[in-house]
C-alpha cells in the first residue's frame, strides 16, 4: 500500500479520490464541476457502455441523437418536469465573442444576443417529444424504442468525480407506446435490463423499487430504480426508469389515430444511468490497496510482467511472455504485456494492483525453466504456481471465479448491513453506529419522509418491488404502515 | 421513383435534401442549425464509428473525454486560434433560470451569472493543452496518443443537414510527442487511415495533399487533408489531420525533460473526422431512386420481403424467410426480415430501395416451390433468380461485388471530372460548364489563391501529396509554379 494513500478506515472520501486520481480515472479540469475522464477510466466506461448497448438493442431499442440545446420555454411545458430541471442549468445567451476594445483577449458580442436563450439539456424528454410530435400520426408509428448516449450539464454545487459532475455522460431511452400497459412493461423491462447489468457485469447485488413521491422524477407518474449500498454504508442510486403516464404527450401534443380511428396521446417511458456507475463500481469493490474491477468491466483483465536481472534474461523473457500472451488472447481474454524496461517489476507489480487489474501473471527465468509461472489474483491477493499447459485455462476460471466472488462477496456486505428497525431510537442509532439500508415501516407520508430526512439525512431510497407485506407502525409517527421500505444515507 | 421527390438533373439540393428527410437519416430541430440524427442515420453513424475506432486503437490510441465548456480566456492563448474559432460560438454566461415575475414559464436569473463565461467546445485543442500540462513531466510520459468522441458546436449561419450543421457529432485526435519527427509521423499515418477508411470503407476515393495557407486550420503549422468529389463536382473536405508544431506546447506551457534532462516544448498533431461523412456518402453514391448505401457501413445489408396472396401462403413463406434469413446470418451478413403484414410487398420494395439497402430477396410462393428467390441489388437495380442451395454465399459474394461497384464508380466518376486548366479562361469555363477537380498551376501566394476565390468561388482543396512535380505558370497571374494543384468548388 502506497504511503499517500488514505485506508477507508482513515478517510473514506480521500480513500475514494486518491483510487480516481492514482488509478488514472479522471480528474478536475479548468471548469467547476467538470470532469476530465482520462484514457483508463474512459475505457471502463467503454465497456459499461459496449454491454447496455448490447443488452438495449437485443430488447428492441435503436440509437438516436438530439440536439444539445433545448429552448428556455420547452421547459415551461410540462408543470413538474419545469420545477425539477430548469432551475440549476447552463444557459447560452450569445453566440459570438469579439476581440476586446482594449485589446486584451475576447469578450462577449453583445449584438449576438440570442432571442430565446437555450439551456443545455439536463436531459431531454422536452427536445424528445417534441420531436415525436412529427414522428407519429397512428398506431402504426408505435412503438418508439430510442435510447441516446449524450453528455448533459445539471449545474451541482457540490460535486464529486463520476458520482455528482456538472457535466455527465449518460444514455436515456425516450419510449412511446400505445397503451399505458405496453408503456408500464416496458418501465419494468427496463428496470430489470439495469438490474441484471448492474448483478452480472459490476458484480454488485441491488435493490429494485419504486421511489416515494418525494424522489420521483420531475414528470414521471412512477420512477423506478436500483440501489446499491456503498462499503461506508451509504446507498446509492444506480440507474432510474420511469413511467410518464400520458404527461409530456400532453405538454407536446403527441397524439396518435388508434385502429378505430380515435386520437389517443401517447404513453410514455424514459431510462438512464450514467457515468456515475463508474464511481459506484470504485466504492463497491476497491480496498485498501487500490481499485478492484470485476473481470466483465476491466479494461486489462490480465497483465504479464516479465521479471530478469540483465538484458538476456530480458529478451529470453519477453520473448516467451509474448508467447504466453497470444496463448491467453486466444481464448478471448484482454491481456496486456507491461516489457517496458524503464520501470521496475516491483512498480509494476504495484501499478497494476492499484489500477485494479483482476489477474497479474510474472514471467521469470526460474519459473521458465520449471515451465511454471506466477499468477496472483486481485480480489484476494493470492498467488499461485501454475505450469504453462494449463495457464490458459486456469486464467479462464480464475477469471470467472473473480468475477463471482465479487459478486458474493457484495453480497455479503449488504446482507450484513441490511437491518430493521422498528423504534425511532432504534432507527437513529443504526444509522449512526452503522449505515447500511435500514427496513423500516413508513406511514406513507411526504411529510414524515420530510421529517425524517430532516433530523437524520436518510433517505427512502425505494419500496421494494417484492411481496412481502408486514403490518406495522410507521417509524417516526407511529401510524399504520402495510410493509417496510428502504431508508439509508445516499450519494 | 416516388413523385414527390427530386432527381439530382433537377435539383440537386433538393434531391439531397429529400434523400436526407424520405430515407429517415435526420431532420431539422427546432433548435436553429441542429439537427436531430433518426435511427437509420445515426445507425450508420455507428458503422462509421465502429470501422474508424477500431483503425484508431489498432494505430495505438485510447479514447477519454474532456469537458464541453471551455473557458473563454483559453481562446486568447494561442493567437491564430482564436482568430479562428472564438467567434461563431455558444456561450454560457448564467447557470440558473427562475420562475418568471409575471407567473408566464422561466426566465434568466440575473443573479446567476458565471464570473468568466464558457464557451462551447467548437473544437478542443485549447481546453486539452491545459489538462495535458499535468499529464507530461519527462520523456517517459510520450507520446499521448488520446482520441475523444464527442459533439462540438460552431454557430454557422448556412446550414445544411450532416454537413454543416452548428452541433455535430465527431472524433477529434489530439496527440503529445518528444519531437518533430514522430508529430509529423503521427499527422501522416492519421492522413493514412483516414483514406483507407474513405477507400475501403465509404468506397470514396480521396485525393491526399496538403492545405494552403488560407484554409489551414486556425493554430496549425500545416492541415493535411483528404478531399472527395460529390456528384455535382463539388469537392467535399472529408477529414483533416493537422501538425501543430509546438504553438499549444507554448501557449499552456507544455514541456518535457528529456533523457538528458533538458525542457523542451511538447510537439502535437489533431486530426478529426466528423457527421460530415454521412453527408458525404450520401452525395457520393446515392441515385435518383433514393440512397444507395456500401455494404460495409448499411445498417441492414439485405432485406428480406415475403411475397404472398393469403393467410395460409404468408404463413408458409414466412416461415421459409425465417430459414433463408438465418442461413444468411449466420455468415455475418445484417439482414432485416420484413414480415409486417400491414404494408404491402410493392410498398416494401420502394422502402428498401430508397433505403439504400444494398440487397433485396424476394421470397414468393412459386419461387420456393422451384427452391430459387429473386436477388435484386440496389446499385445496378439488377435482378437474378438464385437457388436456394446457393443463396448465402451468393449474398456475401454480391456484397463485396457491390462494395467494389461502387469504390469503382466513384473513382471513374472522379477521373472523369478531373480536368487540367492551362489559362483562366479554360479554368473559368471548366468551372461553370463542368465543375469537379481542376489541376492548374498557382503562384503559391494567398493573394491569387484569395482572387481566384473572390471571382469563382474555387479554392485550393490541396496542394497534392503525390510526386509529380512540374514546371508551368500560375494560371491567374502567369507566374512561374512548380506543380499543379487541386481547385474546387466545395461544400
Amino acid at each position: 500500500m502506497a504511503k499517500d494513500f488514505s485506508t477507508r478506515e482513515e478517510n473514506y472520501s480521500k480513500w475514494y479520490n486518491d483510487i480516481v486520481q492514482r488509478a488514472g480515472l479522471a480528474e478536475n479540469s479548468a471548469v467547476r464541476g467538470c470532469m476530465v475522464i482520462k484514457p483508463y477510466g474512459y475505457a471502463i466506461w467503454e465497456k459499461m457502455q459496449a454491454a447496455l448497448d448490447k443488452m438495449f438493442k437485443d430488447t428492441g431499442h435503436v440509437n438516436a441523437y438530439f440536439p444539445l440545446f433545448i429552448p428556455k420555454s420547452f421547459f415551461s411545458k410540462e408543470a413538474a418536469h419545469v420545477e425539477g430541471f430548469a432551475k440549476e442549468c447552463a444557459v447560452v445567451t450569445h453566440y459570438r465573442l469579439k476581440n476586446a476594445p482594449d485589446g486584451n483577449g475576447v469578450v462577449v458580442d453583445e449584438d449576438a444576443k440570442l432571442e430565446e436563450e437555450l439551456v443545455i439539456r439536463p436531459t431531454s424528454e422536452t427536445i424528445i417529444w417534441d420531436t415525436y410530435r412529427q414522428w407519429v400520426q397512428s398506431y402504426r408509428d408505435l412503438p418508439i424504442l430510442v435510447n441516446q448516449w449524450a453528455n448533459v450539464v445539471r449545474w451541482e454545487m457540490r460535486t464529486r468525480m463520476f458520482l455528482r459532475t456538472a457535466e455527465f455522460l449518460w444514455q436515456e431511452g425516450h419510449t412511446a407506446h400505445a397503451t399505458q400497459q405496453e408503456a408500464l412493461e416496458e418501465t419494468y423491462k427496463m428496470l430489470d435490463v439495469y438490474a441484471d447489468f448492474a448483478e452480472n457485469y459490476m458484480a454488485i447485488p441491488v435493490l429494485k423499487g419504486v421511489k416515494s413521491e418525494n424522489e420521483r422524477f420531475a414528470g414521471a407518474v412512477e420512477t423506478f430504480c436500483i440501489e446499491a449500498l456503498m462499503q461506508d454504508g451509504k446507498a446509492l442510486q444506480a440507474g432510474t426508469s420511469h413511467f410518464l403516464g400520458q404527461n409530456f404527450a400532453k405538454a407536446f401534443d403527441v397524439k396518435f389515430a388508434g385502429k378505430e380511428g380515435t386520437l389517443e396521446y401517447v404513453w410514455a417511458t424514459s431510462w438512464g444511468v450514467s457515468t456515475r456507475l463508474v464511481g459506484a463500481l470504485i466504492m463497491a469493490h476497491s480496498d485498501d490497496h487500490g481499485l478492484v474491477l470485476p473481470p466483465k468491466l476491466a479494461p486489462i483483465q490480465t497483465v504479464i510482467v516479465p521479471i530478469y536481472k540483465n538484458k538476456d534474461q530480458y529478451e529470453m523473457v519477453c520473448q516467451r511472455a509474448r508467447e504466453i500472451k497470444t496463448m491467453i488472447e486466444n481464448r478471448g481474454v484482454l491481456v496486456k504485456l507491461d516489457d517496458r524496461d524503464t520501470y521496475k517489476p516491483g512498480w509494476k507489480f504495484n501499478e497494476y494492483e492499484f489500477k485494479g487489474v483482476p489477474l497479474r501473471i510474472a514471467v521469470g527465468p526460474r519459473d521458465l525453466e520449471k515451465g511454471t509461472v506466477e499468477i496472483a489474483r486481485r480480489d484476494t491477493l493470492e498467488k499461485q504456481i501454475v505450469s504453462l499447459e494449463n495457464l490458459a485455462q486456469t486464467v479462464e476460471q480464475l477469471l470467472e471465479d473473480i468475477q463471482h466472488n465479487l459478486f458474493r462477496r457484495a453480497s455479503e456486505f449488504r446482507k450484513n448491513n441490511t437491518r430493521t428497525a422498528d423504534t425511532w431510537e432504534e432507527f437513529k442509532d443504526i444509522l449512526d453506529d452503522k449505515g447500511g439500508f435500514i427496513m423500516a415501516h413508513w406511514d406513507g407520508t411526504a411529510e414524515t419522509e420530510q421529517k425524517i430526512k430532516e433530523e437524520t439525512k436518510a433517505t427512502i431510497r425505494c419500496i421494494p418491488l417484492d411481496d412481502n407485506k408486514e403490518e406495522g407502525n410507521c417509524v417516526y409517527s407511529g401510524k399504520t404502515s402495510e410493509r417496510r421500505v428502504v431508508f439509508a444515507r445516499a450519494y
